[in-house]
């Protein structure tokens, strides 16, 4: 048996990236990029008003305050998106809105809620105060440099990523591809959901979670159906793979004499089958078919859906740039026994809850691995370490967070 | 003033989840379940054999141990998927696989290691131990029974929860539909990506956040360009959002005497105009337009990508059905000051990571709402409450947590 961590390493170490493709901003939420952004003009571009207020002249408000204001001639508006057409003058001001450029002339301006109107005179502002230089001006360049680097290589470009993007100006992006995934399910005894279930067969559950788990890793799934224990069909479903950046299949890796697809892939391709320390799991296939990369999970939908997590998805991660691969691991309270005793390093699928400044823990029910509804209301994986150990209620242990809790 | 808290209750209080529609179960992936799902049959839905081993009768193994083994004569082999087509009669057992049906008459099932194969005798196995009744068999109905409740209305449909209604044969499944939202930005200083840009101008940042955020949330976006400051290019945006199940706009909220914007929402609907307690953020318009809801956020980037967190994604989670609204709050120390003083609430945007079993954060750097680089890496929004607190490193803070740490 080899570890988990040993697995990962051996299967990361196969896995490259994608290669890298040029797509419009308004396309690239969720993708990694594959350059460095360099911004070319500044931002913000030009000088403008923090407030809605006057632009004037600083000098002009000298031992201006409420019982002896500074009396300016209004000499004109100027509203977002527009520039003065002429230069500020002393003794004068112009209405300017926020967002709007400083004119030429001035170098403050002052807010709104600290000027009057004289009753006697449409044509002038009072400023009730006296103004520093640069009072309520944002500078051009304040927040990005020309020739600045905005983001690197290997960032994930969501919503706020996109919008200082959009800010300087950038239409396009190089980005590493998102991954197609063929998913293959085997077994004989396997229907599909809709067919009518014979005696002795079971539905077909792991072709939905592993597409579903993979479109949440950021790839695109490819479900190409079952394929049952004849070398034939198995051999069709690869055939029809051959464009993807991934095979996963599930069962048909265990060590039962039934199990065609194993041979078959030992036949197509170099192919390894590892028994992993782990529960659920075990058995698992990592190798190549022909230059695609194929991951043979288990056919159990419990294990199927757990090594997907541990072994599937920093593959997916890896082919599409990103830098972290791995979920969060956090150290949660145990709120009730483990008694379930395994030799093999146990994954517990459990809900973790944060309250208190604190991860609490509660497993999802009895673990056996044919025990689907265990996966139900999971947001983590708690790791139980190999050996048999017991864990008590109060206990520590390291938690994988698959999800995180809202309220 | 308002506070977030009373804003984003009026909101809510004015949003109903859309309409239940029925989805094939391959693409109802992050869809939330508009109905109760009770199983019609067991699961497994039959008893089967936990380990490849033979299926015998336990009373043929009494006294059994590895110097006097049980020898038992194979009558038959059962793989996975297909049922025995006789009974197991005393003195005889069946080779069995992982998941295969246990035949009639036996009660128990003995994993291969515990088996001898005799050389004298192939057609024969010695059994080295004895087995207790239901020996490594899994009943039928173990995992779930015929009539109870699997998943419940809000639960919402991840590749595990998938993985579980196609076990029970679910095909398809009631969900809330996602919500189909138009975005607006307005402006006349604003312009599109790929244009030249004028003195004054700004580009349009905005339609790409909110587009990528409603994604992220889970909805539709509907992206309409910007309208200008001229009423009858909003008015034709507006007519073109009928469709739609809410309107996002971007600026035009403020007090300035060009938000010609705020005059026409006025007039076409039933629009109320707030100043929130907040820092990015403040004026924000909710109301609704004929009989769509319409959030009005404020035109800098930065705010308007705040208050979408704050306001819009509980609102749009609301429609789609979520039990869950908001984001996990949690403490976290600062690793340095915010020396930054505003009388009003402010939302700092942070990078959190968790170690040695606690949440760290450092603010993303100035934290002006024109400063487009304090989005870069943020992965939470910490609360500094209204008056103008001041924050020590080592403090400790509420953070929102708007992505959870990978490593």
């Amino acid at each position: 048996m080899i570890s988990v961590e040993a697995a990962l390493e051996q299967i990361l170490a196969q896995i490259q990236p994608l290669p890298i493709i040029s797509l419009p901003l308004a396309d690239a939420l969720d993708y990694v990029l594959a350059e460095d952004i360099v911004a070319r003009a500044p931002v913000p571009p030009f000088a403008n008003s923090a407030m809605d207020g006057y632009a004037l002249r600083s000098a002009d408000t000298t031992g201006a305050r409420e019982e002896a204001p500074a009396r300016l001639r209004v000499i004109g508006t100027i509203p977002a998106g527009y520039m003065a057409e002429y230069e500020l003058k002393p003794g004068t001001a112009m209405r300017i809105m926020t967002g709007a450029p400083v004119p030429p002339g001035a170098d403050a301006v002052i807010q709104h809620e600290l000027t009057r109107q004289p009753a006697s005179d449409a044509n002038s502002v009072e400023i009730l105060t006296e103004v520093v230089p640069g009072n309520n001006i944002r500078a051009a360049g304040e927040d990005i440099q020309p020739g600045s680097r905005v983001l690197s290589t290997g960032s994930v470009l969501g919503p706020w990523e996109l919008a200082v993007l959009a800010s300087i100006g950038v239409a396009s992006v190089q980005v590493y591809r998102r991954a197609r995934v063929a998913v293959i399910a085997t077994g004989d005894e396997v229907v599909e959901v809709g067919q009518p279930l014979q005696a002795g067969q079971i539905y077909n559950s792991n072709s939905y979670t592993i597409a579903a788990a993979v479109t949440r890793a950021g790839g695109i799934a490819h479900v190409l159906g079952i394929a049952h224990d004849v070398t034939g069909d198995l051999r069709e479903k690869l055939s029809m793979a051959r464009e993807d950046d991934l095979i996963i299949t599930t069962g048909g890796v265990s060590v039962g004499d039934f199990d065609l697809v194993k041979d078959l892939l030992a036949e197509q391709g170099k192919i390894e089958f590892w028994r992993i320390n782990m529960r659920p799991g075990k058995p698992v296939a990592f190798g190549h078919i022909g230059m695609t990369p194929l991951l043979g999970l288990p056919g159990n939908p419990v294990s199927a859906a757990v090594t997907f997590e541990l072994l599937g998805r920093p593959a997916l991660r890896k082919m599409m740039g990103h830098r972290y691969l791995q979920r969060q691991v956090v150290p949660v309270t145990m709120l009730e026994d483990i008694t379930d005793r395994s030799m093999r390093r146990h994954y517990v699928r459990a809900k973790v809850e944060f309250r208190d400044g604190r991860f609490w823990a509660r497993t999802t029910g009895p673990q056996g691995s044919h025990i689907m509804t265990s996966m139900l209301g999971a947001n983590a994986l708690l790791i139980v370490p190999e050996g048999g150990t017991i864990i008590h209620a109060g206990d520590e242990v390291q938690a994988i967070m698959l999800e995180w809790p809202e309220k």
